[in-house]
């Protein structure tokens, strides 16, 4: 495996869908709103995208199964005729940032896959550290161009988290998140970015609920959310176990450090 | 050298073989049940495997003699005539777990090899690193599908060690031990990895031993296994000297470190 | 992406163009200048270099809007009949010093979009760490070619600040302020590298406008220097914004560092 | 610049060249030792070997002259005509230690050009870091093929240093003074690694006289060793000064380390 593959399990006719993006980061903010997405929404799984910039393990799974790391894609068809559908991509992890040129090699796979099924606009999700919240998260929003910034605003009317648009330059959303409205930008995509205020080094169901009022509005949809603070202890289980099988096994193969004193490259 | 390369000394016929691998990680469980293994069973070594992700380096060898890193692979003849063929593959090093896209070239290389000589069933042999240990190891087995724990199960009956399966979810097998098997998957081939429990650090005679006794057990095979402690530590003893060497060299061709400070991108 | 890209918007007919690089670097002496410089001449932006070797993230920009991380090209045309154009680079990041074969990637491409344009001389600016200063900061000026040193000081008379040439061994030049010239002289072409005295760890207008008086010296220009000092003040208050953001997002990507013990590789 | 490359400057007609080589590595000793018999047999610069795995800087030659990281080839033709000629490489460095794929490439490129002048033996030259040192640096000798212990055995009688032939199995040689003897094994070359005692971290010109006094005795020539001590002064001062600014500039070049913490992965 020299490059990222996907494989494909189904072909949907899908109706100018929306793609939708929630991977690990801070929080797990992404992740979780990601997968309480697919829970709610009945999504169905057509395709893994593998990839050689991801770690070099297998996760076990219920039942002693084992399998690769991966990010999934999910479909969901609006039912309402005159609704758009969805793709939700999802998954164990994303590239180590120790490797940027893997990003941008996963997250243009990414693209071009969804360029297949027509998508044109990609909401991505996430968390934003702040060292302290007060009240409900509130949900910080970017865009790949400068006018859409009134179309989303005016999408998010009556919303019930506040969005923040910020005027002032600075700032930087690292990973898919970013990469995916950077990269589709550059192939005629656009798209929003929101991220849920976060004390970070948690599986924060409520910044994920945050961002899930934030995206549902503007696809103008429905969501339970009773389930998240759930799905946020079993993640938060399930993590831990993987940590600490693997940190153990990463250690032992390690080639031995060189000392950290200062020495000459010559 | 830009990719991982295998010299082939023979192309022995195979009946149906069965891949098992042991190479370094935790504790040295697997390379030393799969020396072990060679050892008793006197396979014969038939191919060797280079790689640009190995170890830039040579070890010095019996007599003053240098070999680069290698992976090897070996072929026993089952006289049993009904009985299925084994490839056995151990070596030097594993790729370092900085260079996960290496893992998955070098990985993948395996599998295209073992394939040409028919193989569909896999057993990786490892350790599982454990805060204490009470009696002999146990070990702990994860498997490709769903339907062979079963199968495993019914290989074990009887089996002198306790083999553990997992019913929750949680844990990861990092290094060739998973890959062979997630990999694996992808090609429509199948099996076990059999993890021995290792205080770790050190080389780890009894859980190699218990690891063997599973490995047998599903092969149907007899073994010897009073060499083991010895060849442990043969092995401790050869691991020591090659790190003391290699550390210093290491070291004196580092490029200088940046002071470990907090620093902008840009 | 795999490699780098640029994407051209314009392109100029340019007479004999020197090319001027101001990428980050110590104290952003490089950037601050080439900045002021571009600002200054109005020059204009006709291309932009994108690579999958700069990090992994989009900057957000003024009103919310992202944007990958990038090189830019800016051209600007000597209203003197008898000048010469210029090319000027400037940008978000260089490639991180972890990833040399990047370094060279991006930085051939640079030389191979210029070509076109009819480039041979390139001047690259930049800092020069000094552990204190007395009075202006001087300017450390090394060549491609040794007759190039009388060629240089004959055009720098004059020049108010003072400009050091070194005549023994010793030094060297990281990133592209080198490696333009480095790789450029193997393709015959030739050029100076004016680096600025600076305490470095700041935004550094003090060292900028040193390096911009040797450099517009050299070309025969003149350049109101009184917007400086706010553009680096603007500059270092972004860049703090940035790295806040960067940071965090960055910390909860990582796989778990293996703890820092000896250990062997097999 | 994608992979290495040789600029060669002449081809000469060489009789069954002995390939030397000595780049920097512990106490500089092989560096140091490749210098001085370059010096003292007035040997030829005919290539050069360029890298995008060598740093990504140029270093400031004599006279602010600039030059990109290099490794340099040296001929010498033997006057006796019944005697064998010999090829030198030195240079700036070696592929840092973090990048395996790096150093097989650039090893490979080496191979791939000296076969093209018939070179069949090969010899490298080091250090190797001790303790302490008791008298004059002995030399540790490792060889290709078993067979070549007593073939140089033979021709070291008489040697002034003593050379030490080990018959246990263990250590490692890292770099290209294994590499080469490592991959050339698998072209069919064949040679000899000599490494002087160093208590390392010094530019050590004993060391270097070991590994001279046992290489001109296999080559039968007669080397003047009395500029030895005054080169190694030399080069330790030009290191200083090349780390000095190098490390300053590649600090500022740095992304913002993630804090040293425990985080998972996803």
């Amino acid at each position: 495996m020299k490059e990222s593959v996907i494989h494909v399990y189904e072909r949907p006719q899908l109706r100018d869908p929306v793609f939708i993006e929630g991977l690990p980061g801070i929080g797990l903010v992404g992740k979780l709103a990601a997968e309480h997405l697919i829970q709610e929404l009945n999504a169905v799984k057509f395709a893994e995208l593998y990839s050689p910039h991801f770690m070099h393990q297998v996760l076990i799974k219920k039942n002693s199964v084992v399998e690769l790391m991966k990010n999934e894609f999910y479909y969901w068809k609006n039912p309402n005729e005159n609704g758009r559908d969805i793709i939700i991509i999802t998954g164990d992890q994303q590239v180590p940032p120790t490797d940027s040129p893997g990003h941008f090699e996963v997250v243009g796979k990414m693209l071009d896959f969804v360029s297949e099924f027509g998508v044109r606009e990609i909401i991505t999700m996430g968390g934003y550290q702040v060292p302290e919240l007060q009240g409900e998260p509130r949900v910080l929003a970017a865009v790949t161009h400068e006018e859409l910034v009134e179309y989303y605003q005016k999408k998010l009317e009556g919303c019930q988290v506040e969005v923040i648009w910020r005027e002032d330059e600075g700032g930087a959303i690292v990973g898919a998140a970013g990469l995916l409205l950077g990269m589709g930008k550059l192939r005629s995509m656009f798209g929003v970015s929101l991220l849920g205020e976060s004390l970070g080094y948690i599986v924060d169901a409520k910044a994920a609920k945050s961002v899930l009022l934030a995206v549902t509005k503007i696809l103008g949809l429905e969501l339970d959310m009773t389930a998240l603070e759930e799905r946020a202890k079993e993640t938060e289980e399930i993590l831990r176990k993987v940590q600490e099988m693997q940190r153990a096994m990463l250690e032992q193969q390690m080639p031995p450090a060189p000392e950290e004193e200062d020495r000459g490259y010559l």
